[in-house]
């Protein structure tokens, strides 16, 4: 059986920002933007999206699921790679459109499939108007290519 | 004179991943995901989007510049409630689709307008299928109706 959430809607805006009921605010194409971070270091690991179903999943069975855009359908992370994200709190934001997702990082604790910890690797650098990025030297845990045959 | 980006369809898979150009990618409303951390403690202060006028600004000034969906105009946080963000550092992600922005939080330290620190004040808490929220019992360091009159 799924979870099932609040509608917004039915929501006046107190109980929307103070209020105790989770009511999910999805977007125009049903996704919810999920921000996941590290336990413990608070590091931010990826941003992704859930739709009603992933969020259900996530909840019910303590592990990472969102929805791929790309593919468009249910991603559980860390199928193919093995680095299954447990799930350790859920946090929602003030007009619940947004989560954060504090999670254990299974696996070689590479959440990004560049093989790193976190896809947000790369620091952007403006030296007088000139805009550029600078790998800050996280290291790859895992060689794509290994994992994703590509 | 205003920064100018590289637009991520001149590079191939590889340049955006790895490369040293920052072409950042928005999405079909012209505007990319920002996820806003506090420098030193790493804690996600608030989610927001930035277009391309706001994402320059916030490089050629050092303080964070978003886009208001709601007012449908440049958001410079903290004009109003005097909690101005500095810029410490920004990175991007893999694909180039979604920002980290590092800021040093001024004024009272909130950056959500109920005044908490955090828009990421209650927990998603799943108890036998009924899910509900937790404050977790940020502190609310000004009075909204004193800033905003609302």
């Amino acid at each position: 059986m799924s979870l099932e959430f609040a509608d917004p809607k039915s929501l006046d805006h107190e109980a929307i920002e103070e209020g105790e009921t989770f009511a999910p605010r999805f977007d125009a194409h049903g996704l919810i933007t999920v921000v996941t971070v590290e336990d413990g270091s608070g590091d931010v690991l990826m941003v992704a999206n859930m739709n009603v179903e992933a969020l259900a999943l996530t909840l019910q069975t303590n592990i990472a699921h969102y929805w791929s855009r790309s593919r468009k359908a249910i991603w559980k992370k860390g199928e193919t790679s093995g680095e299954l994200q447990e799930l350790v709190e859920l946090r929602t934001d003030c007009d619940q459109d947004c989560l954060v997702m504090v999670v254990r990082q299974t696996g070689r604790g590479a959440a990004c499939h560049t093989g790193r910890k976190s896809c947000f690797y790369r620091r952007v650098a403006n030296k007088d108007g000139v805009v550029g990025l600078q790998d800050l030297g996280m290291p790859v845990l895992f060689n794509p290519q290994d994992i994703y045959g590509k």
